[in-house]
């Protein structure tokens, strides 16, 4: 067992977890070919990552598909080698653990429009992809991706898979969004969904998520996107902003207290404009490294797929109408990337739409991280919702 | 009486008031001279405008003091011209009102390094300032403001009017930290202080400030801060990009829901990539319009003022144990800026150094903003306040 003591950062708090298993988990690649958008574009040779645990029955009924957050991969559970660093679930996701890989067959993937473009065990097709017609990468030309277009390659990859019907679609975040998105699409072949620091995407937070973009934009660098390629520089700066507000945003006050009255070594803010705060310089280090592994096109696409959530439906009162039946829904109550008003109206609209909604909570110092790096205590409640 | 019906923006909702009154109040100019910064630096020919209403009475202990928010001046109350916009408190300043004129004699300037440098009712000293020794504006060359000069350069201006003691300092965000910076460093000069919508500046809070300011430094336009004169721009797209930052936090999801599902005409998000939706739309042009009525530079020392809250003490706790003895603090539920758990925290921390602490809500749609726009339901809680 591994065990990362003493280092309070969050990418630390992502990559650790109290894992007591080893699994190891296989990198896949799934060729989904031609795929034709919801905004009707065509994206030839179409390919995301995925992996698996557990096997598969002969009714194809006991699957259970994890959805991964803005910034994530398919590495929810187990380790990609002996030692590695375990998923970010892998508290709930394992052999005899709450969703338990001896009684399910549980898969994870890559959305389209992948952010980690750079990171080998990521499997994307997007912005960064390699448009076949011109041989050159897509960039801003690539086609605009729904966030039910994340639903429909992954329901191909199901399909290929023998899945006809998933025992609970669940995911943090943008993970929680998707699995919304396919209880919307797929009321019958979705037995259960448990959507975990998500709910609505209003005006409020698609403006959120326009905010979280623009300094990309801001970038000289950015050359609206066309920045691939040898002697061209990729607009570090205004992704590592970018990342910024989304860092600051997904903690909470308990997590950045470590830092209050804070200075890093040789600054002196008080009396030089250009100094900086301890927070300030934590915000910078961790946005700039974010930044270094990840593509600023495919943010901006991954941003518009959040803003296209439920696109297909005048509402989201009208897309839960017509969803799957059985929910287990888990805010963080110091959540301020979803904030508790919103997640409390979410849980409500699933009421009135006639829902068998039952509703946990994630707590502690991360805010709304706690739905990535808090799930332990919550594991008995998936337990049983998934017994029902 | 003027109405401004139908206008459903947040520079109407703030200019207007549901005023009775028409006092006509004058801008005057203080000239505050030499002055030394907590930082250590020296600023010549210091100026900042204000604005009184009311009489001070024979021993100088009828005063109140308005400090005004990050974007604001001191057009807190009256009006400066008839027919003219009423100030942002207005609805609880004035003749017979919660705050009477007719008893007190109301002060309220505008801050050092306050942003609104192209107003012609807006007097300040900062960055955009000419430099005597220099001819030219200060740019970054300008001293490090603290939220404490801005309580210092306000004392002198009191002392030169013959205030002898406050019966009120207070103050909507920006404002409510300076009444609290106030109470802490003239703590028998200050017999109530009355902080709304603010609380601590913590890590978390020094980051957003950082979120707020760093479009300006992407912004190639804004060259270090050395963008005045002739045949320069002002990095107005930076500047524009950080106004988008306050104002989406600043409100709260009920307001921005009258742009749920919406589109601007000719856009269509889901297909063109460069499209955008109705809550970005508004927030473009709301931005840009800040932006073209604000200093970029002021707005960065803005921000430092505000990291800067109570900088001279070990912690929030130390200040307030040697601060004034009476509070009303009237923080908003839905605030998105001082989000609840912190105002609650801070009126927690008042009462354990043993302060009289009354508190109060003010409520509304408009998240942060209920303290601006939104304080006549409070009135009464004023008016009592004062009369204790």
């Amino acid at each position: 067992m591994t065990t990362r003591r003493g280092l309070l950062t969050a990418a630390a708090l992502l990559a650790a977890s109290p894992a007591m298993a080893q699994e190891v988990v296989e990198k896949k690649v799934f060729e989904a070919g031609d795929f034709r958008t919801r905004g009707g574009a065509s994206i030839p040779n179409t390919r995301i990552g995925y992996q698996t645990m557990g096997t598969l029955n002969a009714a194809g009924d006991n699957a259970v598909l994890i959805c991964h957050f803005f910034s994530g991969n398919s590495h929810a559970f187990g380790r990609l080698q002996p030692g590695g660093p375990a998923g970010y679930w892998d508290a709930i996701i394992g052999p005899g653990k709450a969703i338990d890989t001896e009684r399910y067959f549980v898969v994870s993937a890559d959305t389209l429009v992948n952010v980690n473009v750079p990171d080998a065990n990521t499997v994307t097709t997007g912005p960064a992809s390699i448009n076949p017609d011109t041989g050159r990468p897509w960039g801003m030309s690539f086609p605009v991706i729904a966030m039910r277009d994340f639903v429909e390659v992954q329901k191909r990859l199901l399909d290929s898979l023998g899945v006809k019907r998933l025992a609970l679609v669940a995911g943090p975040s943008n993970g929680g969004l998707q699995s919304i998105e396919w209880a919307a699409a797929y009321p019958d072949f979705v037995q259960r969904a448990m959507p975990v620091i998500a709910a609505d995407i209003d005006a409020w937070m698609q403006g959120w998520l326009d905010v979280w973009e623009s300094p990309i934009r801001l970038d000289p660098n950015w050359r609206e996107g066309d920045y691939y390629g040898q002697g061209r520089e990729p607009p570090l700066r205004g992704l590592a902003e970018a990342w910024k507000v989304v860092t600051l945003q997904a903690v909470d006050r308990a997590f950045t207290g470590q830092f209050d009255r804070k200075l890093p070594e040789g600054q002196d803010p008080a009396r030089r404009i250009g100094d900086r705060f301890a927070i300030e310089k934590w915000l910078d280090d961790r946005a700039m490294a974010r930044a270094k592994t990840t593509d600023a096109n495919s943010f901006l696409y991954m941003v518009r797929a959040n803003q296209l959530f439920l696109n297909d439906y005048p509402g989201v009162q009208a897309a839960l109408e017509g969803a799957a039946r059985r929910w287990l829904v888990i805010p963080a109550p110091n959540d301020r990337v979803f904030v508790s008003d919103g997640t409390k109206q979410f849980i409500e609209l699933l009421r009135k739409a006639g829902k068998q909604v039952e509703a946990a909570e994630v707590t502690g110092p991360m805010g709304h991280l706690n739905g990535v790096v808090g799930m332990a205590p919550v594991a008995d409640r998936i337990r049983a919702f998934l017994a029902e």
